[in-house]
């Protein structure tokens, strides 16, 4: 097997405990198996400030992140990284296509939900760069707007496509019909890495349920106030403040200086 | 040796983990070992609201938080859970003081710190009812402001004490003068449990180099927004806001469903 430089290798002392939260290989055809993942600091922030990209994480967490990405057929963002972080999305485990394996195989499917159009790539931005010299598949773009044809045609060019939902009146797109749409396409599995607004959305209670796994890296410092938050909306049953979901199952995998928590969603009664 | 019913055993296998982070039984002299210590939620909150308890740890984090008070000479709280919780601030580790062991040994000493004089304890107040029960000491109280001679009786009748300390133009009493009230009595370790202000203000970077160790328990919970968060004032250097603090040598105890997180704080640079 020819294996490239930058590939990375997450050892299976550490992958094995991780495995039981991953989507299962039978799927359920009615509903991609989700699961949430993110890297926070001990006071729950993502990174210092908007658009800033904060190291957190060691080296490890590096390489786990991409043997997450192998093993989800979609890997879901926000417009707002994508745009702050022109991110490659793809993955870079050693044996994957690109990265010593055949064609594809192995590579997730980049997926961009970006409501109101707000996502100005490019030929040079990083995913489609990865797409035209194989290393990564060409991203679907979940929109609830038109888009140029320019853009459209781009994206096409390298293997994408736009996917156009209706949006609510709060001008975002539900969960539920991204998972739909994502099921229609032959997704069987999302793995949803962020920004602040796409996790918050998907803790808070309306939609807690929809999540299969979460996956947290914490990392051992304080970023100090006025960062991204990963803090859901407050949950309010019969009039007072309650719990918004807890994880049950759960795992605590030391990972270098960080620790790993794999659990499965459920709503505090 | 006697036990009493709700004496309390925190097991060797997990002590024998946290153990290295406790005050060393050779002492410094020139200021306390300060333990920092608090429970949170994934979501850096100790509780849905101000004044309101919240039941985020297991059974397990509230042994090991006795064990922690049986270690320490003091333990030390703000005013704010001084009102709110009125708490028992005793040791009930099988075999400490009024738990199977001899007079109050291995019974920390209660520290309520209340620059304006707020707390409004009487007769009743749990750690007034302990002391005169012989299940604990009497507690210290330091201010910066005079209180009732009623009080400062009440308080001296159960063999505790006021130390008042002069105040900052904040209205707050510096950390570093809260330290020499303790080693001038005595002192040679401090176990620092709450509440949120208390914890902020000494995770800020002026304070971060004051604390030897950290001991945080983390519930696998979201509380959502509006609770009392741990989230230290920003720090900014050079004009640039970089992270507040990191723990080294750090190591992650699963307890039950929560992580114990283990550390010794380091000011990034």
């Amino acid at each position: 097997m020819m294996t490239t430089r930058d590939a990375l290798r997450f050892p299976t002392s550490q992958s094995d405990q991780i495995d039981p939260y991953l989507p299962p290989s039978t799927s359920n055809p009615s509903k991609p198996f989700v699961t949430l993942t993110f890297a926070t600091s001990l006071d729950s922030q993502l990174s210092l400030a908007p658009g800033v990209q904060t190291a957190l994480s060691g080296p490890e967490s590096k390489a786990m992140t991409h043997y997450l990405r192998s093993k989800h057929d979609t890997i879901l963002i926000g417009v707002g990284t994508a745009v702050a972080d022109d991110p490659s999305l793809n993955c870079r485990i050693e044996g994957v296509g690109g990265y010593g394996g055949q064609g594809l195989a192995g590579q997730p499917r980049p997926v961009v939900v970006d409501p109101k159009g707000r996502w100005d790539f490019h030929a040079e931005s990083k995913v489609m760069r990865l797409a035209r010299e194989g290393k990564g598949k060409a991203p679907w773009l979940i929109t609830g707007s038109s888009i140029k044809e320019e853009e459209q045609k781009l994206l096409e060019s390298v293997g994408g496509k736009v996917l156009e939902l209706p949006c609510s009146s709060t001008s975002s797109i539900p969960w539920s019909a991204i998972l739909d749409a994502l099921t229609k396409e032959g997704a069987s599995s999302v793995m949803i890495e962020g920004g602040g607004v796409v996790i918050n959305d998907l803790l808070s209670s309306e939609n807690f349920r929809l999540i299969d796994s979460v996956i947290v890296t914490i990392a051992p410092t304080w970023l100090g106030k006025g960062g991204v938050q990963v803090c859901p909306k407050e949950r309010i049953e019969d009039g007072r403040r309650i719990p918004v979901g807890r994880l049950k199952g759960v795992k605590w995998v030391p990972l270098g200086e960080d620790v790993v928590l794999c659990g499965h969603p459920k709503l505090e009664q």
